[in-house]
């Protein structure tokens, strides 16, 4: 059998299968107790064997980030899948196979995409119109009553289309760093949310959901009973954001990628490992010394890797990387306790991003996990 | 048959063969007429196909980033192939049976490499001492000469090691802004290279080989005769760093992302496309106005799509990149011209980054070349 440690020759995102299950339980009960439906986002993991463990906690519908996920999962048995970005036309024929096989919802937010998609759609579809609840990147203006009428007026035209209700995406709770902050932002959501829902209903169209929730405002609310259902996904694994801004404690990162020692350089404190850009992604957060950081670094124990990682060790972190390289800044201690051949963990600034670069993952018992993969067309 | 436009239903990287042939015979052709052997690097394109197009200018030797490159360039009958890379020892098993079918070079920059790979090589490898030249990432410091002797001597110990030469990548040629500047990169590099190169000559260490070339250098030095390879890689593609830094030209760019468009917002000028940091990468640049932007935005014409795409769109970038979401900024007139449904082209500000992420490459004659998977174990 192959050891732990011999499966560690490349760059290689390890899960914590216990953290993992713990995140998802969490969420899962926080949602029950509000009584909303959990629709996790499963955009982080993408994989088939992680989304085994939220249907043991009861999950059965879900949502996806392109057509593509949600044909893969579909495979997998999932049958009520919302893919939430923005409406794609010229994937409307994939749209139509895929809707002829699982309950499928999809988001729109402007008149010209509601027209093209009613025109073309040949099978049931369930349709969210998406709110910019304060985010600018994609919706209809949380204040635009006018427009988000016309929509549900243009949707109306096709029998194949069920408008469920408003959906939003809060990112900007990603700028916050108190829970406070954080719930307020949670809080005007809602707020903003709920006042177009009544622009809606005074035209109409009544029992219209609300479905919201990004990872942080999921971990720092409790009751989310103003809403009907709640789709975040990075918590599955959270990351060095997540812990940077508040969201999660260090030990809830359910992911790290096993990087091996490659060259030391004594005189400037660094260390290089063979974990670069292609594996962990260039996405950087500022840390709390107000360092751009690309990772933090722990050891792990190979002869026992059911142990996982440690904490992040002291005054270490990636400080750059490059296609196959990252740069470590580290102490004169950690440096020489280090050596050519060793792994280290790297404890990731994004995983929704470096999960999809890896494409597999390896559990800490030592089993390699399947992912989507860009080769499922 | 599909058209052209249908091909184009979710982000998909476009290669112009012309664009890229041009490149790749330009190169050849300034190689050639310094007398230096041409060992491009593939990391950029990472594609059987565009390898093909390598050998029809005469190129038998290349430059893989990793071992799985390495080992997937074999399969398609590469004979001569240095991983320029520190050598990572944890992968010793798959070296030695790559070694056993070509000729392999394999970079170090400690003793303790150096030992390492003396005590488990198996079949015989060509190694170069990588030398760092002033960009404080990895190799030998040039200006310690008594390491680098140190090193030779270690492999000297294993009759499978031939000590090719001296290898750098000096990549702080990116951070100059005129050719003067980078002609002085290089200047200084060849200095450094050469001055070592005598340590090591004085210690017995005689006819040892440079090897050299990052693309904004090569791009910029017509001369290369002090060196004896070239290593450039970017150049087959190039991308808008390199046009921002003056190593190209905007119509030297071989690939472009094309993105559907998915969402308008007037108010805002902003545009959504279908084609996030899972597609482009997180990588920006600051472009000559002052703006980190993650892409720049052309047209497509899909109707003669051997046109390719057009110049970059005034008044147009890539603003933000979230998962699968690109944000452009433009102006109201070109926001007016675009509607649901469109196809743009978005030139990658980091070609090597963006065609590793997407895999597969399409080129304007609609032919899909594969490249190297990361399920090729």
């Amino acid at each position: 059998m192959v050891s732990f440690a011999d499966q560690l020759t490349v760059p290689t995102l390890m899960l914590d299968e216990r953290r993992c299950r713990r995140n998802i339980e969490r969420m899962a009960q926080k949602a029950q107790r509000s009584g909303v439906r959990f629709r996790p986002h499963f955009k982080t993991h993408q994989s088939a064997a992680v989304g085994a463990w939220f249907r043991e906690v009861g999950v059965e519908a879900i949502t996806a980030s392109s057509l593509r996920m949600a044909e893969y999962f579909a495979d997998d048995g999932w049958r009520d899948i919302t893919v939430a970005f923005p409406v794609n036309i010229r994937e409307i024929e994939r749209i139509n196979q895929l809707a002829a096989r699982i309950t499928l919802g999809l988001i729109v937010d402007s008149v010209e995409s509601a027209e093209l998609i009613a025109a073309r759609l040949t099978h049931s579809v369930n349709v969210w119109i998406e709110v910019d609840t304060g985010d600018q990147r994609s919706g209809v203006d949380w204040n635009d009553g006018a427009v988000a009428v016309q929509i549900a007026h243009t949707l109306r035209a096709s029998p194949l289309i069920t408008l469920s209700g408003l959906l939003t995406h809060a990112g900007r709770s990603y700028t916050k760093r108190s829970p406070e902050d954080m719930r307020a932002v949670y809080g005007e959501t809602v707020a903003r949310l709920t006042a177009l829902r009544g622009v809606l209903s005074a035209a109409g169209y009544s029992s219209l959901a609300l479905s919201l929730g990004d990872t942080p405002c999921c971990s720092l609310v409790d009751d989310f009973s103003a809403a009907d259902e709640i789709r975040p996904g990075n918590f599955v694994y959270y990351d060095l954001t997540q812990a940077v801004i508040g969201s999660c404690a260090m030990n809830d990162i359910a992911v790290a990628v096993a990087c091996p020692v490659v060259s030391k350089n004594a005189e400037r404190g660094q260390v290089v490992v063979y974990g670069g850009a292609v594996h962990l992604s260039k996405d950087t957060v500022v840390d709390g010394d107000g360092r751009t950081i690309y990772g933090l670094v722990s050891r792990l124990t190979l002869d026992d890797p059911g142990a996982g990682w440690g904490a992040p060790l002291a005054n270490t972190y990636v400080r750059s990387l490059s296609q196959e390289h990252g740069v470590l800044q580290t102490d004169t201690a950690t440096l020489a306790s280090l050596k050519v051949g060793d792994v280290l963990a790297i404890l990731p600034v994004h995983s929704c991003l470096t999960a999809d670069l890896l494409k597999q993952c390896l559990t800490l018992g030592g089993e390699t996990l399947p992912m989507l993969h860009l080769d499922h067309v």
